[in-house]
């Protein structure tokens, strides 16, 4: 009887999990939102993930639960636990990535460089922070944040006065003088195996990952050692299993500071479907099953990705290339480039794919991978 | 709206036609003989594929049929065309592969290097090739012969007698001397254009293909050049649409013979999915889709792939070992190879999977793919 694991959220995250599963002769069952969700082809239920029995029924017979997403309730994930479902990342792994203010507590605690930061209740005591730190500041809303949202720079200590109505405490940081972003990808299995592919550049355009090089140039030996050891120490003392993404800040003055954390595949880790030995959808089935890791060399001295954006939608009128036409277009002027669909409708802006290019001269990779994304606009 | 794409079939080669279709948002539909098909992902009707309403049912909505195996029948493809439907590769071209008679009349008329051959109806006319080629020679029943049935050496006129009794003429050919066996697999759109991967060379066990190393050693310049001819006028000749796997003897006086033809996904070029810049699974939906094709070249100096055989069943008390067992254990030895489980149940000698190492030294890369493999025996 094959192994069998059930992913709560059906978005591109499980979607890229099905080859691998398929490969490993793993049944992989999807717990997605809706009807043809991105992975609707592994979709066994079809229902609502913070209602405990729906999730109850749904991991019954599973090895293992784990996630397309960090938006599963903690008390949906003890009432797992309480059944006696093994989870991978751990409840309480997933509570730190759940909660910003959470994290940060955490990552001090374990002496691990994090921006300055301080939890804010009030415009007062914004305004504080705001004083000590050139008057400016990045303000984040504890929970529910990603691609750019629940995150604001503010100028003055009334800029997040919406969100202080909302109530709760904010996260509030400095503004980080960086000169650029890494992020740094590693894998844990239960048992303490780590598994850690090189150090890459993620390029950021308004908030989302727009294109990643791996590894990041310029980074060998002591900056990839230092990402290196701030992941697995992450990993270890929060005890991550599975696949974890640690997004770091290069500053200016040459330190490395922790600016998010996510329990899972993630997108600065997408060129390993085609650049590394072992995929992060691969490793993380193999980690959340306690399965010896597999190796993160790199096939080739750079790969890079770049994100699909949804160009026009189809039925705008500019969109005269269909999804179709736009993949045969790329395909005809970029044979060597990997294109991989997310199945999703396009719209202006939405995430729909990503293509990667591989080879070991970093600017025809560039210009490979940014051509054949350019074909989606 | 995605390209729909619908395999009759649910082997192993539709299996692992699932991920491509995933990654470029292709629709892949599959006519499995049975539940729990090698392919039951995507097995959208479990059904008989001898039966035209059946697969003139499973048609409806698809933008093209293809094949994991070739033993549709001429009626039923032809049910399909009258339909309206398209297919790839055409009915034409897979009545040459259904049929070793035609197929050895039409390579002949093509000009191209085929082992003597004759057809025979009757002992005497064996009798006759028997005399003329040295007492020896090999025997194959024209249809549904794969993997070493169907095909025996005889060195008497009556050692056929029973295949004889079954009627219709036989083919025989002379017992080829070879140094090795290669192959070469193309691929081929509607539309004309051919992608060529490199020549490989394969090692059979009982009939079996039991090991592939990629590209076959000692096979640069002239050897190379002459098999990718070869592959490109099978293809153009008899029209192949999709992928096209050539077997060739490399004859001990310096000859390249074609053995077999497969006009789909084969053995010999499983490597190319961790090994290939495209794998012969993505190329054959791409091909069979009239999209442009991928590139060809090679991630690593070498790439060598081993079939996974059932060692003892899991029923046998020899297999104090489970399949998921046997799967950690190769994992924690060899981190880089990459397994691909077919999804079937172990028996003594079925193919259930595959192997591929990929690296710059041969040797160790034919030592880790065997070391793989062997954890399985």
């Amino acid at each position: 009887m094959p192994l069998t694991i059930g992913v709560i959220g059906g978005g591109q995250l499980a979607r890229m999990m099905i080859s691998p599963a398929v490969a490993l002769g793993i049944d992989l069952r999807v717990f997605a939102e809706n009807e043809g969700s991105s992975a609707a082809l592994a979709a066994t239920v079809v229902g609502d993930y913070t209602n405990a029995d729906e999730v109850l029924a749904f991991a019954e017979g599973v090895d293992v639960i784990t996630f397309d997403h960090e938006h599963v309730p903690q008390d949906v994930l003890a009432a797992l636990v309480a059944a006696g479902v093994v989870v991978h990342p751990s409840p309480e792994a997933l509570g730190v990535a759940q909660d910003k203010l959470v994290m940060r507590e955490r990552l001090a605690e374990l002496g691990l460089p994090v921006p300055e930061w301080a939890r804010v209740s009030n415009s007062a005591e914004l305004a504080v922070f705001l004083e000590a730190h050139g008057g400016s500041a990045v303000v984040k809303t504890p929970k529910g944040g990603y691609d750019g949202k629940g995150v604001r720079v503010v100028h003055s200590a009334t800029d997040a006065d919406d969100w202080f109505e909302n109530g709760g405490p904010l996260l509030v940081e400095e503004l980080v003088e960086f000169r650029r972003e890494l992020a740094q990808m590693i894998a844990r299995r239960p048992s303490g195996e780590i598994g850690v592919w090189p150090v890459v550049e993620s390029v950021q355009r308004d908030g989302v990952c727009a294109e990643v090089i791996a590894p990041a140039p310029r980074a060998a030996g002591r900056l990839s050692d230092v990402a290196a050891d701030i992941a697995v120490t992450v990993a270890e003392g929060l005890g991550v299993t599975g696949v974890l993404a640690v997004e770091l800040f290069e500053t200016t003055d040459d330190r490395l500071l922790i600016n998010e954390l996510a329990m899972r595949p993630h997108n600065t880790g997408h060129w390993t479907i085609d650049g590394s030995r072992t995929s992060q959808f691969e490793q993380h089935l193999r980690a959340v099953l306690d399965l010896p890791l597999g190796a993160t060399g790199c096939h080739r001295e750079w790969s890079v990705m770049v994100n699909v954006l949804g160009g026009p939608g189809l039925d705008d009128p500019d969109a005269h290339l269909t999804m179709t036409d736009r993949y045969a277009a790329m395909m005809a002027v970029q044979p060597t480039v990997k294109a991989h669909s997310y199945g999703k409708e396009p719209r202006p802006g939405r995430k729909v794919g990503h293509v990667t290019a591989l080879g070991d001269d970093l600017d025809e990779v560039v210009y490979q991978a940014r051509a054949a994304a350019a074909v989606f606009d």
